[in-house]
């Protein structure tokens, strides 16, 4: 998605050699016509696939789920992944490692939201090692529903986690795969 | 708004004597469509008080604050409340005391995407004791930002959020008043 590549490439800060800073439009502000614009993207992609619900996890995907999901006229449903009082008792889980933050955490959907029946959607903001979608997909699978694939809006090209989940069946389409951010130099991989 | 006030009736869950779950439509599942017409509510609202910009908290708030800001055509910006490494440096910080889970916890906005020029609405999911809103607040007042109003889906009107902030100057305008949910029965409080 060239507009994408554009605001990376203004917009994007490296730090590092594998953190890439979107905050003024992607996770911190939103910049929201850009948004729809994701959204369609993911639409046009996705549009004949029969897709009956949006799954994502909380929070930088939500955004951009909301967005695509107004062309899909599906609703959304993002996984949590805070212990909450009002969660419902009945719940899938999952378990995913950050290693951004080095630790285990919990995604959690309740059981009602999700049914056999479904052909979801994933939508991420970022895939780097690829460890939230694998989580998003073990719950689809625990549901018995069917994955119908995985919009993601920036692939970090140079870890594990778009090759893996490629290796394992997944339908991944990425709107920007980045092939090294060394020395703060962004190179996209070529379509 | 009746649909908001039919919705709840039809679809929220009372325990106890405090707690609403609308995990249906607002708080875990979203419904795309109902939210859109939540974002236009807030637009009739507030459509000419020159907003600049729409300012929540991850996470529910999100997915309203971007449906309203399709049609202000503004950014959104949304307050973390984890530390996260990616964050900027550069913040403003404020502390929220939550009841539900009894601690406090950090908000924070990286400076740039508030400024001085700014007159920013506040949307947010839930109003009940306010200090999500006056965390919010007081984030504007540090930047010397405008505090147009804040736009409430739903507000506990038996708890002291709402009369405090409207007490204290900042226009609260909430699309559902719940005037108690004792013994599991909704009341609303009459326009």
């Amino acid at each position: 998605m060239e507009l994408l590549k554009k605001k990376i490439l203004e917009e994007g800060e490296v730090i590092g050699d594998d953190i890439l800073k979107v905050d003024s439009f992607l996770n911190h502000q939103l910049d929201i016509k850009f948004l729809n614009e994701v959204g369609k993207e993911f639409w046009l992609k996705f549009r004949n696939d029969k897709v009956t619900k949006i799954l994502t996890i909380e929070s930088s995907g939500i955004a951009i789920a909301v967005m695509a999901a107004q062309y899909f006229d599906v609703p959304v449903v993002f996984a949590k992944k805070n212990i909450s009082r009002n969660l419902e008792t009945e719940i899938y889980t999952s378990e995913v490692f950050s290693f951004t933050k080095g630790t285990t955490y919990q995604i959690k959907v309740a059981k009602k939201y999700i049914t056999a029946e479904d052909r979801i959607l994933i939508i991420d903001d970022f895939l780097a090692n690829g460890r939230a979608v694998l989580g998003l997909k073990d719950i689809i699978e625990q549901a018995g529903a069917n994955l119908i694939g995985a919009g993601i809006v920036i692939e970090k090209g140079f870890q594990q986690g778009g090759k893996n989940l490629r290796e394992a069946g997944v339908n991944v389409y990425s709107l920007a795969i980045i092939e090294s951010m060394k020395g703060g130099k962004i190179v996209f991989r070529e379509n």
